[in-house]
This record gives structure tokens, sequence and C-alpha cells, in this order.
């Protein structure tokens, strides 16, 4: 077999493949931004590629045939998974294939901790070894700790210890000492006590977020945040755990966090050897293939997880960059699809010392939800899917330039107001665009409250597609930066429908196996990716979550984060995280006998029960648009 | 430049060499056996070789002209460190030249102890995860060996964690954990509670010896012994530390253990998998060494140790070939020149645990001595050099096949009556045959108690070599393996005064530091390479150590090595040597004032003052070969 030259425009990345390989192999190889949802599988229908010589390529496949438009077909576009190469040629990337550099949450609130970190620094002065006092080099520090800091069993990295003596003396006998925990992992020469930094990162199946910390303040110095590098291996858990290169997942997402890690050093002026700690949070699945965890059986019923403890690893083992001695510290996960970025909900939300009941809601391509107070706290996953995300949404996209992220629809003229990230024009809708766009197509008539568009309306708005399937026209084409109509299909409203349908049924069962009514529930923290950006009202209309005083709603950002951070700066943190892990019951949805009603009846919006949504009926009376029959209730 | 080929005979070993290189690093290279003490300094004129082709080399350099004589310059003998290489040749390593294979001191005495190794097998049968008890792998472990086994506070290796999900169904929940102390280390498939083995180390300067050992019985299984790999790079640890390459010495030595383990294995059929726990004892510089801990001030005044307390370093970050989770335990040192194998020595043979105040002597490269009892201890390490071990005497050797290990002399005709290991024709002396020697010279009258060779003997055996040194002729050539006279010259006989004034210096002072006289030792524990070999009378003879009744002293073998063997058994020895480490006060000589004095003293056989010695003095009387005029004290 020969080999063949792919260039990938408008990057101009040239790669050399064998005869044979995918397009998607080679934008994989040579990293070319090119969206893959199904891992490559030709079943999401979202690698599209425009190709420069159908006679370099194989001839289209049954499955293109049925997911490519006629016009898409003679524009000569192609799905890059399903096309093979046979000679070389110029493969364009269009920016509606590319998941495009985003806007990532990575702010979360504020809560007030004590600065306690595990990383210490001691500046010592010492003599030097003499015939009368010849004590190891070891014996010397650890007497002047004691003698001087009142510090006791005490122990030396044994990476340090190799060099330690080379050190000291290069030292002069004048140097700092970083202790963590009990260890001794790092001798600085001099006095390097005001340098004392930590790194604290969230995991998320679609994003990473990073924070460099000042560990003597407490205060976040710099943040960054990066698309997860795992996603063309599949963009939700459960794809990436059928891709069969675990390692490769693993390097990965260490090689992301290296990457945001190393723009912040850039920023800030600080170096790796100065950052002693990295505290880490994920989901379950996250936080096995970072660690290099094999994860296989965490996805098959009944999901069990391998390890639920906090997890500490030197930096040195799995490469992450910050001092090699340093340790990694992974908060503890719950269960198998509830994880340590629940933890850290619970932790930054402070709902574990609530007197009163509160819920949390961690929005993401799964979503955990925990109710609970001090005494007691149930969490539960739901498989939202990654919808809100971008993906499965024919203009789905993720919070980046040019995505709609705010909808208002005219109820008279259907017309549509919107804003784009950075004033761009538009490209695609984002997670909170279309919460926001289902609430308005519910409010005014365009849906009703089975998600059924309503074929009647005389708009050119409402309209059939080619492949028949009735469509809402979000923005018309020579408004857009993708010259075609930005649209939003009966499919994708089916698609929002699901993924609320599996948050709302999650919240209910857990209401009901904690027995209380959701007049119960004295706050809702809402956090997560688009936390944010995302409009509660609307979030409500949809039935998100069930109808709640709006004010009761707090928007927390990236609160898994958050705790990933204030377990960074404080011991108590750490100690805490690991109780709550074992004090918050996992309740297993699947096993809950109204698991199947529930979900039946929340796929209608809000809810089957429309007099458990009394504001929401208000409005949709008010436009004219409560449903004369009841939705059906099962 | 170009290459040249060099033969090594007799063995064949042929190596491609750069012009210019010595032949003394071309046999390091190719693995030949050729000592070198000096470590191709060109000072200490051991590396002798014969070239079949003198075109080939450099020309005689002065250094070689003063080292050797007529008759082996003529028989085509060069120093291979100064001889450089031309051209190709054939080189032949002469039997004096070589190490040879060695008779090594494995033995140790048996001191009961309490089996109660660190490493424990628990076999466990799971139930199955299942959606009503969806508990982590772990907890599972875990939960049932804290209901089945009372154990708790356990933790999972992560290198086991990481694989722990596969191995778990691959055994369909049917298995055998290892724990190490707390950490759970190995998961194998089904019931292996049976097969639990360690492995103890005594890291010598000169040789390893290791012993395979049942962790359920406490017995050795298999036990062999090795050269120290080192060798070559320098025979004293001086010179090791010179070496510029550290991490050499490292490997070497980790080969050296890994080649005994390996023969061990074969021998015993215990896999690597079964090996879940290293003990290791050595000097501070092998301890250093080893671990790979910057080692250079060690051998430098005030000779402080980087480390002195117990080392844990997993098996996988050294490369030592037992299980690669498993632990090596190096245990704890004293000081600089008094390692781990004098914690050994004073465990095994409980000197730390008696009422009356007792003496260990540890013979070797250095020579370690302990004086004290369960209140007290006093150590100090005695430059006693190689000498006994072969070295920087012409035909010194050691413990090897055709070395005599034990003389007689007729005090009459001064005929020499010899035994040679494995009975084979003598090529040399070893040191347990260089102390009978010396004492038998001394008691003969061959040299008086000042070491001097009498020259007014009428004896062919007593003459002088062709340097105008006196020598005595210890066996003739035509009954050596060597073709040549075997011959011990005063300067030998000063080599071995050094090294007993050395010991005997260490022994006065730490009596005086400890404040007691030589009848108050209850008993004096003889330990070392060739301890067992050594006549206990002709040590006391030539002064080694003060006159003590002979049936106080014990000969103990390799007592640090029992050391180690007993640590790998018990964790109460663990402790307790960390205990004894502490507790055992290092006495620097040459701090005290009477060092000097002392020294001058011991210069004398067996000592300055004849009185401390009467019944080598009635020997000497009997023989008629006491002193006239007394030898002179400072």
């Amino acid at each position: 077999m020969g080999k063949n030259i792919i260039i990938f425009q408008p990057e101009g990345k040239r790669v050399e493949i064998e005869k044979e390989d995918s397009i998607l192999s080679a934008a994989l190889k040579v990293g070319v931004d090119l969206v893959s949802i199904c891992n490559g599988k030709g079943t999401c229908g979202k690698c599209k590629v425009i190709i420069d010589n159908m006679d370099s390529v194989t001839s289209l496949t049954e499955k293109e045939s049925e997911m490519l438009s006629n016009d898409e077909r003679k524009n000569n576009i192609r799905l890059a998974c399903l096309t093979k190469v046979k000679g070389d040629l110029t493969v364009k990337v269009p920016e509606f294939s590319r998941t495009g550099k985003q806007r990532l949450q990575i702010e979360g609130i504020e809560t007030p901790i004590n600065l306690n970190p595990l990383i210490r620094k001691y500046y010592l002065e010492l003599e030097e070894p003499t015939l009368d006092d010849p004590r190891s080099d070891v014996d010397r520090i650890m007497d002047y700790l004691y003698e001087n800091f009142n510090l006791s069993n005490l122990n030396m990295d044994y990476y340090l210890l190799k060099n330690l003596a080379k050190i000291l003396r290069e030292a002069e006998w004048k140097f700092t000492v970083a202790i963590w925990q009990n260890t001794i992992i790092n001798i600085d020469i001099n006095d390097t006590t005001d340098r004392v930094f930590g790194y604290a990162v969230d995991i998320g199946t679609t994003k990473l977020a990073g924070y460099l910390i000042d560990l003597l303040t407490g205060k976040v110095v710099a943040a960054g945040s990066l698309m997860n590098p795992q996603i063309p291996y599949g963009e939700d858990v459960v794809s990436r755990l059928n891709y069969p290169d675990q390692k490769k997942l693993q390097d990965a997402v260490i090689e992301g966090i290296n990457q945001i890690l190393n723009d912040l050093k850039e920023k800030t002026a600080v170096k790796s050897e100065e950052i002693y700690e990295m505290t880490a949070v994920g989901n379950t699945i996250m936080h096995h293939l970072f660690l290099g965890i094999f994860p296989l059986y965490v996805g098959r019923s009944p999901y069990p997880p391998v390890v639920r403890e906090t997890q500490i690893v030197n930096a040195r083992n799995l490469g992450v960059k910050i001092h090699p001695n340093g340790r990694i510290v992974f908060l503890p996960t719950i269960a198998g699809f509830v994880g340590a970025d629940t933890v850290g909900v619970v932790l930054s939300t402070e709902l574990y010392k609530s007197e009163d009941i509160c819920l949390a809601i961690d929005i993401g391509t799964n979503t955990e939800v925990v109710l609970g107070n001090k005494d007691k706290m149930l969490a539960a996953s739901c498989a939202s899917g990654p919808a809100f995300e971008g993906a499965h949404i024919k203009f789905g996209m993720r919070a980046a330039s040019g995505s709609i992220e705010n909808i208002k629809i005219d109820p008279e003229t259907l017309d549509v107001e919107y804003k784009t990230i950075d004033n761009e024009p538009p490209i695609g809708i984002c997670g909170s665009g279309m919460i926001d766009l289902v609430a308005e197509m519910l409010k005014t008539g365009i849906i009703d409250v089975g998600g059924i568009i309503n074929r009647s309306l005389n708009s050119p708005r409402v309209r059939r597609n080619e492949e028949s399937i009735i469509e809402f026209v979000v923005v018309f084409s020579d408004k857009t930066g993708i010259k075609k109509d930005i649209t939003f299909s009966q499919q994708d409203v089916s698609q929002i429908i699901l993924a609320k349908a599996a948050m709302h049924t999650g919240i209910k069962l857990l209401l009901k196996n904690y027995n209380i009514k959701k007049e119960d529930i004295h706050k809702v923290y809402l956090a997560g990716a688009f936390g944010s950006h995302i409009n509660k009202e609307s979030a409500r209309m949809i039935g998100i979550f069930p109808e709640i005083d709006l004010e009761k709603v707090i928007i927390v950002g990236n609160a898994a984060g958050t705790g990933a951070r204030m377990c960074l700066v404080s011991e108590e943190a750490k100690k805490l995280v690991e109780k709550l892990s074992k004090k918050i019951r996992y309740l297993e949805l699947g096993n809950d006998p109204d698991f199947q009603k529930t979900f039946m009846n929340s796929n209608i919006i809000p809810y089957a029960d429309l007099d458990e949504f009394p504001e929401i009926s208000k409005t949709l009376k008010k436009y004219g648009n409560y449903p004369e029959q009841s939705p059906p209730k099962f």
C-alpha cells in the first residue's frame, strides 16, 4: 500500500497517510479541529468536509446518501469518517464542522474558607556538619524544623533525597523546604517562602478548566480553559469508554491540563517548580481515564466505579507538569455516574451544612442532581446527553464565538431576536440559546406542550425541510455566518425534550425518595458548564426542574471547579469531601419503579401535570397557548 | 581514530575498541575478570596482563618500570591500566590478576524470632456488583476484609488499582490479596495464600549475599552470593565514590542483586511476582549507591550520611526484579561509616538486649565495632582496608578456590603446612590464611613483635626479592598453581599490621570511651565476610582484639545478613532496628585525643604493652621469641 498526501484547509496542515485510511483519522493524526460525535461510526453525520477531487476518495456510501442533502452532495461534501483516501487531495473543513474556540465557564461561586493548604514552606539556615556534629543531612534538617517550627514526624520524598546532599551544599545551608502534609518534597536555594502555588482542575467531559492559585492568599492568580482533548475520541463518556486505546485518552487529557497550565504559567511568570499540588474534580469516568484506571465496567450496568476514595498520585507518575515531586489529589467520587465534580458542587454550595433541604443541579453531558441538607443527601445521575452542548442538534454548537446564546420570539410575527457570543454573525445555537428557543417556541405556540411544531402556522419560518421534516427557521441564510438557514427541526426539539426529561425525572424521583414536595426545597443551585449564561426563567419554563420560585434559584457557575479550588487551599475541605463522598447516598434511578412513568410524563413541556406548573400555565394562558386538552399522563 | 580488536584469553572474549583506549577499559567493557584496586590510576600494580605483541601497545611507562620485575617485563607482562592499544592484539589475563570465583560467607547465626512479616495474604470470594449493590470494586474488597478478617484502614497500591477491574473479573471474584503493611499491593486469581516469599540482601563492598525466604515459615529456601559487580569501578568505597558516573554503580549493584535472585528463582521455581518484599543491609556508602542517593559527602570529612532512617522504595522505582509493586526496605544506618550492616549485626547478635557488655566486630573493607549492652551502645568504624580481602598484598586474594586459608609453620624447619580452598594447588593467600600466617610468623620468630622479618634466619624461605625487600616464601613455585613462589614480604606484613592496628585502635578507644576494661567484656562476636573461616586464636594472637578468653569469642559469620533476614520476617524487628539506629551512639575515632598514640601502639603485634597479652606472652616465651627489649610504647 502506498502513501497519500492530504492537505487540510484553511489551516494548510499536511499529512502523509496510508491508502484506505479515512479522512477523519488523518485529521486526528494532524490535530485538525473536526467534530466527531459518534467516534467515526458514521452515525452522527457531523464530520462534514469538502473534497476537492472526488477521484481521490472512495465513492459515496449508503449511510452518507442518507445523511447528506442533495445540495451538500452537489457541493462535494462528504463525511470524513466514511470517506477513504485513494490519492492525494485537499480537504476543506467548513466552520460548521469545527468544535471552535469556545467560551468556557470557569467562574464559580466564592465560598469563604479558612486558608490551610497541605503545602507549607519554611526557611532554614543550618550549621555545616563538623567532626563534632556529623549528623545526617536529613537529621540536621528535621532537628532544625523541630526546634524552630515544632514540626515532627516528617519524612523526605525519595526523589528529593537522591540529590539532597548536592542541593544543601550548593545552597550553602541556607534554603527553603516545601512540606506537603508530612513529606518534604522540595528544597530551594535561599528564601522562597513567598512563592507557593497550586493548581485546581475541573475535568469535564467536554471542557477542562484550570485555576492557578496562590496558596499564601488563596486567590486565583489566573484561570484558563480548553476543550477536553479527548473529544475527538468520542463526544460522550460512553463512546470514550469504547475507544480501544485508553492510554491515548489519558495522554490527551493530561496534555490538555498541561496546556492550560502552560498558558497560565506564561501569563503569570509562575514556574512549574513553584506549583506543589494539583487538585482535580471530574465525573467518575473522567477520574478513571485521567488516573489510568481501567474504566470499562464503570460504563456497564451496574456501573461500579473501581475506587471511590480520594486518590493521591505523584505528579511525576502522571506527567502533569507541576513540580515533579508535587502531589495530584483527585477528590473522591460517589458512584459510577456521580463523580468528584458532584462532591465539589456539594462542598462549594455548602448544601451539606444547610438546615433546609436544597437541590443542586450540575448540568453537563451527564447531569448530576443532589437533594438534601446536613442530615441526609441523595444524589442521582441523569443521562441528559450532549444536546445542550450542541451534539445531536443540527445547528447545535458549543458556547463559541458566533453561537446564539439568547433568543426572544415575537408572538405576533414569529420574528426572532437573538444575541450571539462576540456579536459575530450566527453560525449555530448553544445550550442557553436552545433553552431560550424551546421556551419561546412553547410560549408563542410554535410548539405545543408535547413539543410538536404547529404545521398550520402561516409563517415562512415554519416549513418542511428536504427530508420532509418540519422545522423552524431561527435565522435566514442572509444573516448567518454560514450562508445557510439556521433551523431547529422537530427532531431537534425532541432531543432537547429528552435532555430536560432526564433531568426532570431525576429530580422528581429524588423528591419522591426523599419523601418531600417541591415546595420543601429551600434553594436550587444551578451549576455547570453553561450555568451562568442560562436564563433561569427559560430553564424553568421547559421543565428542567419543577416550578419553584425563581428567587430560590441561584446560578453558581462552575461549582465543581470551585470545590477543587477549596480543597486545594484547605486541608479541612479535603477531609470534608472524603466524608461527603461517603455520606451522599447514591440513588440508581433505573431501579425506581416509577422511573418509566415519570420519564414519560417529563416528555411533556414543562410536565404532563400542568397543575404542577401554575406560573407557566398562567403564561401559556396569557399567550393563548394553554392546551385545550390535557396532555396524556401516565 | 580507528578501531582495534582485542581478544582476551583464556576466555576468548573479543572486543572492538578505540585506539588509545587502555587494556583495562577494554576488559571492563567486555566483562573480563581483571583485578583493579586503584581504579585505573596505575598505583596498585594489580592488573598485570600478558601481551602477545608489544608493537600493538604503547611503550612501557615509568610507573610500570617501577612496579614490574625484570622477569615480568621479559615475559611481556604489562599493567592493563597504563597500557594503551595501538593495533590488534591478544591479551592473556593470568590467574593472579583475577578476582576469581569466590567462596563467600552467606551463613550466619540463627537468632530465634517471632514470625510476623509485613506482608500477608488473604483469600476472598466476593459477590458480583448488582444494581442493588453497585459498590466500587475497592469498597467491595475493603468491606469483605473488614467483615471477614477485621482489617481496616487499608489502601490500594496505585499501580494495582489501574488494572484492578480487569483482574477481579478475570478472577470471577475469587482471588487472593497480598497486603504489605496497610497497602494491598497484589491480587492473584484464585487461592495463592500458600505462596509468600521475601528476599534479604547483604550488600557488602566486596560481596553480595542474597537469601530467598519463605515468609510463611521464616525459613531460607535458597541462598546465593556474588562478587559486588561494582568492584571493577574501585575496590574500596572511597575509590567508588570517586568514580564519576554514580548511576553506573547503582545499576551494577542492582544487576548483581537481580542476578543472585535469578539463580535462586531458577533453583526453587519461585516467581518474581511471589516475592513481595526485599530487605537490605550494607554500609552507608553501599546504602547510598544502591538507592541512588548522592554519596560523595559521606566519603568526605566529617562524613555525614544523607539519611539515616529506614528507607522504603517501590521495587519498580529501583528495577529490582521482585514483584514490581513490592517494597524494598533498606535498614537504617548509624553514621557515615557505620551502616545498616552494623545495625543488622547488633540485631542478630542480640547485643542490644544483653545485661552484660559485649563487643561485636564486623570485619570487612571497613571494620565496624560496637561495644555495649541494653543500656548503652557505642559504635566506631575502623579503616582496616581491603588487605584481608587480598588487596595491597602481593599474593593476597579473596577466599576463592586455590587460596590458602589455613597455615601452620614448623618452629624448627620453618616448613609451611597449609590448606587451600577446594584443595586446589595454591594460587594465593586469603584473609584467614594471612591472619594465620602472621600469627605463625610471630610465634616462630620469623617476625618480631614490630613485624620485622628476621634477616638472620638461616632458611631458604627467608630471602631478599629482586627489589631488595625481605620476604618469606610460603609455598615454592613447584607446589603452586601459578608456577611461581608464593611469598609474603615485609611490605605485606606491614599491610596486615595496618589493618589489625586500625581494628585494635577502634576497640581500645571504644573501651576507653565506655570507661570499662577488656575484662568487663562478656562476649566478643566476630562477624564478617570471612568470619567463620577465621582462626580465633590467630586473630587474637596478632591483636585484632584485646586478649580475651577464647571461649568468650563467638564466630557469627554474616551477622549483618542475618539481621536483614530477621527484619524481613518480623515487623517488630523492623521497628527495633529503627530504634537501635538512634540508640547506638557513633564515636568518631579521629576526634579522640588518644587516637594517634593508640594507633602507634597497635602497630606492635599484638600490642605495645605486652602485659596486656599475658597468654600471648606465655606462648612467645615458650617458643623463645618473647622480645628481650620491650617494644616502644607511646
